[in-house]
C-alpha cells in the first residue's frame, strides 16, 4: 500500500497534490514575511519589502513555436511573471532569465526573444539584470521577477464574509484561442482573441491602485482558470466564494463565438486578469477610483461563510459547485 | 551574406558568442550596480546591496539521471548557484526554484530533489522562499539565488599586472569523473572523484573571507573550466594571465588516474573552485588567513600586460596560449 503510493507519478498527485505535501517541511526564516505557496513570495530587505516569483514558460506546454513568435514568446515569459507581482499590488523592478535551448535553434530568434524579455520589461518599469542559458532539447524560458512590495500588502488570505468579488477586464479569451488553434487546421481565431493568449497584459497598474487604497482584502490574478484561482483565494481566507456565471465579463469577440457560454471564461486558464476581493464599505470608493486603473472591473459576486467554489447560474440555481481549472500535468493547454 | 549570418544556429554562434551581441542591448539603471555578464548581479536596494543569480541544471546536459540521485541533482542545482554568489565574496540568502518535469516523473523522487535543495540551500544559510512546477520533456531545474554582497565588492575586473593568480581546493575530478562515466561500461571512477561530480561545495567562506579582507583583487569560479574561466577573468580586467601547469593543484585521486597529465585540470569544468588575483603585497597576508579559508588556496601563477591566457609546462615553454573550456553549446558534458 504504501511502495504504491510512493511510485505515484506527478501527473497522479497533481501540482497542487504534490505542492500540499511539499510546502510544510520548507523552513523559514525571520526575513521572509511570506513564503512559498503564494503568488510571491515576500522579503525584507533593510526597510524595503521585496516581492520574488518565478515561472517558466515551456516549449509545447504554454506555447507552440508555430502560433507564437520569438518575440512573443520572450514577452510572455515576463508577463506572466508581472502578473504575479501585480496580484500583491508590486510593481516589478529587476528580472533574471533562464532559458534552455536546443542547439539548432537560430541565434537570431534567440536574440528576438531576449528583445521580447526587455520590451516587456521595460513596458512595466523593469530591467533584465542578468541570466543563464543551457543547452535544452525543448525551449524553456524561467523568468525570475523581483518587485517592490506595495505599502499595504495584499495576499490571499483577507477574504471575508460579505466582501464582493471583482474580476478586470474579460476572461475566456485565451482559453477560446487555445481550443480553436488546437482543433482541425484552417479554424479561425479572431485577433483579439488570439492576442490575449499570445500578449497577455498583466494589470499591474490596477493591482497597485487596488492594493494602495486598501480596496483589495484578498488578490490573486487568473492564470489557471476563475474557478480555480478562485478556490486558492477561498481556501486560503477559510471562505466560499458564490459567482453569478452571467455577470462573469467576456469580450465583444468571445460572445460571438460562444454566445452564452461561459465555460471557457469559468475554467479555462492564462487570462492573466486580476481577481480580488472588496469589502461592501469599500465599494463605493472603488467606483471612485474606477477611471485610474485603466482596465474595466466587474463585481461577479460575493463570499460568504463555508468552503470552496459556487456558481450561480441565470436562473439562480447551483450549476458548479466544485474545484476545476487547469493543473500542468492533467489538461495540457496546447 | 547577411542572410547567410542571421540564420546561424546558438550551437554555430556558442553561448559566449550570442552573450557578445546580446549585453550591449539591454538598458542599466541607476539601481543596477553590477549588470548582466558577470557571475551575479549587483542590486542597490535601499542602503543594502543584493546579488542575484540564476542558473539551471538540465537532464541529460548537466546529468545523467543514472549517474545522479534526484537529492543529488537538486542540491547540485543549488550549489552551482552558491558558487557564483561565492565567487563575489556574497553571502547566500534566499532562493526560488523553477523546476520542468516530466508526467512521468514519479512524485517521490521530485519530493527528495526538492529535499536536496533545501539541504544546501540550509548548509549555505539560504532558505527556499518559492517555485515554479511545469510540465516539461526534459528534466530541468532552474534556481535563482538572492544574496547579501559583501562590503567590499570583488568582481572580474580588478586584476592588475603583478597580481598572483590563485586557486582554492584541487581542480579535475569532475571533468574526470565525466570522462570516466561517459567511456565504456565498467569503467571504475574512484568515490572521491565521483563526489565532486555529483555533490560540489562551494567556497562561501573562503570567498567571503577573500573579498572581505580585501585580499582577491578579481575573482570567479571554476565551472567552465580553468582555462575558460582565467579568459573570462582576464578580458574583464584587460590583462594576460599566465599559469604554471606543473603548480595547479590536483587531488590524490586525479594523479593516481592522470599521473602528470593536466589536460582535464586545466580544461575540464564543474569543479566550482575559486580562481582569484592578489596583489603581490598582500600575499603575506593571504598567508596569515590561510586557515580561516576551510580549504586549501594555491598560488598557480601570475598576472602581466597584455591579453589573453598562457599555459607554462614543466620546462618553462609555452604549451598553450588560447581560449577553451566549456561551451553549453559545443562539448557536451555527458
Amino acid at each position: 500500500m504504501s511502495r504504491t503510493r510512493h511510485r505515484r507519478t506527478i501527473a497522479e498527485v497533481g501540482e497542487f497534490g504534490f505542492l500540499a505535501r511539499l510546502l510544510p517541511r520548507l523552513p523559514m526564516t525571520r526575513e521572509t514575511v511570506v513564503g512559498p505557496g503564494h503568488d510571491c513570495a515576500v522579503l525584507r530587505c533593510g526597510r524595503r519589502k521585496l516581492l520574488v516569483t518565478v515561472d517558466a514558460v515551456v516549449e509545447n506546454v504554454h506555447f507552440k513555436a508555430r502560433w507564437s513568435s520569438p518575440r512573443q514568446i520572450g514577452r510572455r515569459s515576463f508577463l506572466v511573471n508581472a502578473s504575479d507581482i501585480a496580484a500583491m499590488g508590486g510593481q516589478p523592478r529587476f528580472c533574471v532569465v533562464s532559458i534552455g535551448v536546443p542547439p539548432r535553434y537560430s541565434a537570431r530568434s534567440l536574440l528576438q526573444l531576449e528583445a521580447g524579455i526587455v520590451d516587456a520589461a521595460t513596458a512595466s518599469g523593469a530591467v533584465v539584470v542578468g541570466g543563464n542559458l543551457s543547452r535544452s532539447e525543448q525551449l524553456f524560458v524561467s523568468v525570475t521577477l523581483i518587485g517592490d512590495a506595495p505599502r499595504r500588502l495584499v495576499t490571499r488570505h483577507g477574504a471575508r464574509p460579505g466582501d464582493r468579488v471583482y474580476v478586470t477586464g474579460t476572461l475566456g479569451d485565451a482559453a477560446l484561442a487555445v481550443e480553436r488553434l488546437s482543433g482541425r487546421a484552417g479554424a479561425k481565431v479572431a485577433p483579439p482573441v488570439l492576442r490575449r493568449l499570445l500578449e497577455p497584459s498583466p494589470r499591474v497598474r490596477a493591482g497597485q491602485i487596488l492594493a494602495d487604497k486598501g480596496l483589495a482584502s484578498a488578490m490573486i490574478d487568473v492564470s489557471d482558470g476563475l474557478v480555480q484561482d478562485l478556490g486558492h483565494l477561498c481556501r486560503a481566507s477559510r471562505v466560499r466564494g458564490v459567482i453569478r456565471a452571467t455577470d462573469v465579463p467576456v469580450s465583444v469577440a468571445y460572445r460571438r463565438a460562444c454566445g452564452t457560454e461561459r465555460r471557457l471564461a469559468l475554467s479555462g486558464g492564462e487570462d492573466y486578469e486580476l481577481l480580488c476581493t472588496v469589502p461592501a464599505r469599500h465599494v463605493k470608493h472603488l467606483e471612485d477610483v474606477r477611471r485610474q486603473l485603466a482596465c474595466p472591473i466587474t463585481c461577479i459576486g460575493e463570499i460568504t461563510r463555508g468552503r470552496g467554489v459556487r456558481i450561480v447560474g441565470a436562473q439562480g440555481g447551483v450549476v458548479y459547485e466544485s474545484t476545476g481549472g487547469y493543473d500542468h500535468f492533467r489538461t495540457p493547454t496546447t
